[in-house]
Parts: structure tokens; sequence; C-alpha cells
């Protein structure tokens, strides 16, 4: 399939890579165009605007927030501009819900189609295809789009026919993973400050119970205290559950553990967390406990 | 090894099953006596009295709070007036860290031993012998009581040489657990609002980041919403949490979700929760948004 | 002085009519235009357009959110069209912080100043002259406002030369009431369920420690369980709550307890409460314990 | 009337005071003798143990928490075992539900009269008898203990004829009052952020809406950052938060705002604060926000 692909970031340069190792005719954008370069001499082409990655059928997108892709989409020479006329938009960033609807009504008003596939994973995991993709959009386009999204990762999800709905979906699986953060860090931060050795506590936890990578990984980094670099910054963690909230908010769905979520990434922002990864939250607890100066 | 075993439930009759297909010589009391009988019948002796179970080396209980555990220990004709010297108490409730301290002192005043060891599991996982153990004590009552811990389960945590702190380890992981169903009940009320179907996000969510049996079964009672018969009920949950936040009292750990859950279950029981399991709590997201009634 | 005054609702109506009493040549402007009608018949012009209430040296808006003063402000005939070089808007709606800022720099490229003056109270306070304003901007518009300002209120309180001040300081007083409710209610559910009578309860209460109305007014309601008229609609203290909220998140400042106000609105709405006075959250904690069905 | 009172501590030495002007015959006890001499040199009869301060018709009691009191009551020579039939016991103490309770239990069995009689008030206001009296025991005891109330305070409450009812409103307005400064401390907060003089707010708000002395005088310690001497120690409050949440959890009533106070107090414990005034969780808002280093 011609393919264009805008946002070459950590996850965005491994998800092109995938296309391109499944054959496709992709054709690569992105606004620090050294970032292309890699990808150009994988096969892919480069672009010289967003509506020159727009020519073929599909255009995917992964940026970094709400203000990139409206930016993307709507300026002038943007997507909408330069889709032609039932041509597929995939945008798998992490943006409200609100935004998503707008997308959707934009793209029909064209005589475009909107799939709105978010995916979970790591960096490492896009590289290797293995990532998790959550899609919603009008089932032609979902079907259309399917080879694509097979490509980039390991399983798909078609969570509904309204495109929006992937990203409420995506919004939670980060709220389960800042829930899964807290929760950690309260219990390392109870046994670590009764004198329990805390990597064995979390040997034990993740080969018993909690015998998953989630567990392991952010454990790990919780034991380790070791938030730097950062794999997902606390901005974005705190972006996404700002955004979980607002999604509540238009749903009036009381959310007591996301509030509590909102308070700990604010709370660790106001102490300069900018740089730190996400999972830094989950030192707070040991911070109010006296253990630890964060 | 000769072995005393007290309490009968419906995990200690797993357990206490395990002992005698392990080969031990087992002697079983329960105040309920006809919950001896299906023991009896594969072998164990019966015993008319705690002070009968204690004639062995060793005497394990298995008991459904600290006041049960107290009876059976202090009371006349109880454990420390009837294990021999050198005798080991081995404890597999789950009590209080304030408890398991007293009940280190008295051992040790009555020249007996004392071994903390929680276990983690549901009922057919004891009767299975795949409970995960978490045990403490002295090294050389942890060392002596080894092959009967193996025998119940399926690995052993060995957290320390102070007993209270497998409590402690104990309690963390329940709050653990407690927390996914918290963090899983909010997700599942804030997609099943917008219109989500429920088990198909939850066999999403479970087949990728969260593919762990613990997810699986807490989601699946969620999205069933079925609560009855409760597999762990509503008040046990409620008074792990109440032990947890008063283990972190004791250690000055300020806990905010351990204070949630408290509310929840605080609230769950004052709606006639009581027989529920305690995973009802992950609907109360659900009856907030005005979704459900409980 | 002459005065436009545009939002006649139940605070905007009473807060003219007390300029109107100060002698101020007071012209009006109400998009439901009966509205006018009292206030012509007690001395003000009538108004066709926004822009037509911009001819005197200030402007004052009493409006109901953010959207509202945006429209009067910035579109075309609006006041940033219409208001002469040096003219004065005074803003006394309660808006976000943000709007505010965006405010105060539209009117400086436009030669304007601008006041912002919420005000504390309700309409009956409004009509008697009897409410507090919170005013911020530029010394020389302040010193100009200053006869308006005390014609409207009791007291004026200058809280900064920035005008956005004022309505952050307004958004914390609000919070500040709502927490009072919360509070109110929690412990009104406690000795309530425990059979204490609920109005003796406050009027104790109120005679003691918590002497002064707003503690009266607001336990009145909670004890009566009149939630309706609403004297300041659930929707309006969500919106403020809300916006205390943004306001925090801009200047990084966790709080907690406007975290848990957001959830006490969010249920209180889920559950049908758009038509209830906002201090129906009060009986939240009623309904979480048992006793009152919402 | 002929009177004992136990427990001259910085409140008990004011009432007992009052009691003394207002003509009673009073016998005085305390642990540590010499505070008994400014009363013996007002008039009063020093006494060498509890049992002799239970000679007259009636023995009051101010101590510090539960264990103290019963350990007075319950002791050999103790209250139950001194004060003759018919003699009525006045517990002024702030103590647990629970206790109140087993008091009232143990003074009928034994032929005695029981009174609840906690008080609201600083230690000045206990020296001046300006204290507030919230009251619950049988209406004979009530009514013959009446003069001594009155004696010490402003106005009495009688709140129930459950004696433990009177200290749940006396725990429910330490709740209200910890509320307070919690509400206040996340709003000085804020506009303290911002750059707004936290004093001139403070004086706006106390002499607008909140214009009575308990918003004046805990403002004020928060503004001046004024924790040491404590007129009310961190540890009491958080003890007092304590016997409130615990008395909702007999009631099943949940308390998230409790709960966030029960957190605020844990952390100020565990960062050195036991010699603070209560008042200083005010100030963790701020210390979250990175303002204040605690």
């Amino acid at each position: 399939m011609k393919v264009g692909f805008i946002g070459l970031g950590h996850m965005g340069s491994g998800m092109a890579a995938s296309l391109l190792k499944a054959g496709h005719e992709l054709t690569v954008y992105n606004r620090t165009r050294t970032k292309m370069d890699p990808l150009v001499a994988q096969g892919a082409h480069p672009s010289a605007s967003v509506s020159d990655a727009c020519r073929g059928d599909v255009v995917m997108t992964m940026l970094a927030d709400d203000s990139a892709v409206e930016s993307v989409v709507f300026d002038t020479g943007g997507i909408i501009d330069s889709l032609g006329a039932g041509g597929i938009h995939i945008s798998s960033s992490t943006v409200s819900v609100a935004l998503s609807e707008r997308l959707a009504e934009a793209h029909a008003e064209a005589g475009q189609r909107f799939v709105a596939a978010p995916v979970f994973g790591r960096p490492d995991a896009a590289a290797a295809a293995q990532i998790f993709v959550v899609a919603a959009g009008p089932p032609d386009a979902i079907e259309a789009a399917r080879p694509l999204l097979s490509a980039i990762g390991k399983s798909t999800f078609i969570a509904s026919e309204i495109p929006k709905i992937a990203n409420l979906v995506k919004l939670s699986g980060n709220f389960l993973l800042a829930s899964l953060i807290e929760s950690l860090g309260e219990a390392i931060a109870l046994v670590g400050k009764a004198g329990v050795d805390r990597r064995q506590y979390l040997d034990f936890l993740t080969s018993t119970l909690f015998d998953v990578p989630v567990y392991k990984a952010y454990g790990e980094l919780i034991v380790e205290a070791k938030f730097e670099p950062a794999a997902f910054a606390a901005p974005l963690g705190y972006k996404d559950i700002r955004l979980a909230i607002a999604a509540a908010e238009g749903l009036r769905v009381p959310m007591p553990l996301a509030n509590l979520l909102h308070q700990r990434f604010l709370t660790l922002l106001a102490h300069g967390g900018d740089k730190l990864d996400w999972s830094a939250i989950g030192q707070l607890a040991a911070r109010d406990s006296g253990e630890v100066k964060v």
C-alpha cells in the first residue's frame, strides 16, 4: 500500500520501519528532517511537507500531543487539505477524546476516512513490531487499514466503530499503568521502611501474583530509583491522566484513583520532575514517609 | 514430622491435606468438629482440643482473624500452655503486625519458637499445594519448618528473621490486589459507560499488558458483576486494608491509595455488601457514575 | 460616571441596580431583552447591542462563564471593537485565570484598560449592595473604577495589579466554600447516622465554633435536604472547582481536597444533580453511608 | 457540690479553677503532684490518690487519651472501685466512642452514673470558663451535673441520653476544625504561589465570608508558619482523626475528607512534626507545591 508516515519520534520511527519491512511503499515526513535519514536508508521516500506525505491511500500520524496533531491536520497544506477523497488518516497519537471526535467530523466533511489507532508499548517494542494496537473507526476503513495495523503490532483490538473510543481505551490503559505504579510505590514504601529488602520483595511479587512484564519493569525502576533517562516522561504521563479525567468528566464517571494520580503528577512536577520517567510518582509515597528526599 | 493443624476453613483444609500428602503425621483440630472428617478419612488423627493438637514438634494455625488466633494461643489450654519446649508454632493466618509481634514475644518467653507464614492464594490453589508462602522467623525455626512450608505451597519467600515482617508483606500484597481491583473497576466504568463491550475490553487488557491470572480473575468478576458466592468476603478484605493502614500508621508511611480503598470497603459494607466477594468494590465506580445500582 | 452593564442575571441585575442608586448614568444590555425592563423602570437606558453599552467610560460585565465572556468581548461588535481608548472593562464574572489573562492582553493591545472584579455573595446580597468585591488591575484603572466597586459591594479587596489574580482569589474562595460544604456533609452524616438530631447539632455548631452565616446557610440546606430551587447551581460549582484545579495545575499546586470536591460534583451530576444547589454535594456522604437515596 | 477533679493539664486546670470560682467544694488529683499547687492555693483540697478524689458526689476527669482514662477508672483503687453508689463520673476527655460505651456499662454495673461531657476550646478559654460543653447521659445525671457544666463553660449542648454520643460529637467537631485547616492550607498555598500577599488574603477572607475566630486563629498560624509552641499538638489531632474514623467505621459512614486528613497527619508526623501544633498540616499543601521545605 502507498502510505505516508508523519512523526518520527521514538515510537514513530519504529512503527514506520515496521511498515517498510512489511513491504509497503512508504513516504515519511518529520519536522526535524534529519530524523528521516535512517528510514530513507531503509527505502522510504523523504517528503518535504505534510502535503507530500498525503499522496498515497493512507497517511499515518504519530505525534506528541493534541496541538501537534491539530497543526498537522488542520493547518493550510495539512492533511485535511491534502489527502484525497476516500483516503484514510490513521492517527496513532495519544490525544484527547475530544480531538479525536473533531478529527472524525472534519475528515468526514472532507470526504476522507478516519481511524484512531493508538498503541501500547515502549520504543523497543515498536521497533520489533511487538506493540499492541487499539483501533476504532468505520468498518470499511478499519478493513482497509488492517494490513498496516498488523504490520506495526503484535495484535489489534477493534474497540468500536467510533474512532474516539480507541483513544478512550488508550487513556484507560495508561491510567491502569499509572495506578499500578502508585500501588507498587506505596507497597514498597511500606515494607521498605520496615526493613524488608526492596529487591527481594519485588522479586517475590513478580515471580508469584504479579508475574507480568509491566510489574517487573515499573517495580525495577522504583526499587532502583532510576528515573532518568525517561522512557516516558512525567509530563506525558501527567497529560494522559488529565486527558483520562477530561474524558471521565465528559462521560460523568467519577474516578477517585485518577484524581489521586493527578495529585501525584502535579507534586512530582512541582518538585522539578519534568525530566523524570513517569514511574517517579512511585517514589512519592517513600518521600511522604520521610525515607526519600525528592 | 509430627504436626498439629488448627483451623480447617477453606484454606486450612487444603493446606492440611497437602501436609498429609507429603507424608507428615498430622493431628487436626477444628472448633466445628465435622470439618475434621474429610481429613481424618485421608489419614489425619482427630483431636479433641487445641491442647491435643500441640503434642508434636510443630503446630500450624490458619484462622480467620486476630481474635481467633488470640483465643487459640493465649486461652487456658491454648498453644502457649500446651506446646513443648522448642516446639514451633507456624501461624499462617492473616493477622495484624501488632499481634504477630505479641505472639513472637509470648512464644519466646514460653521457650517455644514462632514462625509467621501467611500465604497467598485461593482455596483451590491451597488444595493443589499451589499457594505462595511468605515466611519470617528465627533462621533455625525457619529451617525446621521448611519441609512443611514446601509441602503446602509452590514457593516460599523468606522475608526476614522477624516474624511480623511476613505479616506486613502479606498485608501489602492484599493492598496491591485491592488496588488492582479498584483500578480495573474505574477503567471498566469509564469505557463501559462509553459503550465499549466490557468483556472484549477485559480480554484485550489481559491478553496484552496485563496477561496474568490476577487481572483475569478479578476482571472477570467485575465484568460479570458476579460477587456471590464470595471466594474472599468483603469484610475480610476490609479487615486486611485496615490492618495494612494500622501497620502504615505504626511505620508512619502515608498511603493515600490504601485510604481510598478503606473508603470503598466502608461504602460497600454500608450498602449490605457483607456477603459479597471483596472484588465488589470494583463496581463502586460504575455505581458512582450512575450506571449500576448497588 | 457613564457606565454600561452587560449581563442581567440574578447577580448582575442587583449590581446594576446598585450602580443606579449610587447615581451613575447606566446603560444596560442583556441578550434576553425583557430582563432589562426593571432596570429601565429604575432609570437605566436600554441598549440594543453590546456595542451600544460600550459608549461610556466604563463597561461592566457579569456573565455565566468563559464562553459567554469571550463572545461578548471578542465577537465582532464586541467590547474590544467598541470600547473607546482608555475605556475600562470591569469583568465581574467568575471565569478562568487563563481567560482573564487573555482579556488583559487583548484590552491592552486595543488601548483599553481591564479590571477583574469578581464578587462574593448571593443575589439578595447583590441587590442590597452587600457583596464583597475582589479587584485586580493597573492602579490607575482600579482608582478610576473604585466608585463603581464601592457602589456595588460592602468592601473591596485589591488583590494585585495583575487582573487574573482577582479571579484566582475568587476561585479559591469558592473552593473554601465547597470544602466547608463537604466537611459539614461528612460530619452531619456521621452524627446523624448515630441518631443525633441533625438540626440541634447544627444549631450547636453554628452558635459556638462556627458562628458565621456561611456555615448556617449551608448547614441549613444540608439538614433540610433542600437543594431546589438552586441559589447557585451544581454545574456552576463544578465549573468553579474545575477552574480552581486548572489554576492549580498552571501554578503546580497539588490540592487533594479540590480533587475530592471534583469527584463529588461529578458524582452528583452523574445522578441527575444538574438542577440542584451546589450544596447537594453535602448529601453524598449520607448517601455513601446508606442513609439517603440520591 | 462536693466534687473531685482528676487531670490538671492545660485544660483541666482552667476547668477546675472555674469550679472553685463557682463555689463548689473541690478536691483535686494529678499524677504530677506539683500541678495541684496553684489550685490548692485557690482553695482546693489536694488528694493523695484517685480514690481520695472520689469521695464527693461527683468526680470529673480531664485526661490525655483512652489509656489514661482506662487506668484512672479501671485500675485497683480507681473510680469504679472508689466512687459511691449513685455517684456521677463526668468524663471531659476526648476519648474513643468505644471507650465511652465501655465506661457507661462499667459505671452502670457498679451502681454509679456516667456523663460524657467533652469540651471545645483552648486553654485560655477554659481558664475563662468560655469553653463549649457537649454532654450526654441519663437525664437525671445530666440534671445533677448541670451546675458543674454551667460553671466550666459558656454553653452546654445536650446531645443525647447515651454518653458516647457526646464523644462522637466532639470528634466530629475536631474533624470540622482539621478540615478547615486543610482547606485554608490549600487555598493559601494556591494564591500564595501566585504572589498574593498571604496576610492580606487572610484578612480579606476573615473580614468577609469567614469572619469567625476559628478561621482567624488557624489562618494566622498558617500564614505565620508559627507551629511552635503547640497549643494542640499534632499527635493529639492525629489521634482524634483516627478516633473519628474508628467511629465512622463502627457506624459505616465513609468519610473521604477524614481519610485525607489521616494521610496529612501521618505525613506530618513522618517528618518530625510531633512537637508542632496540629495546624501544621495546613502547610503540607505549600510543601507539596515546592514552596516550603518542611
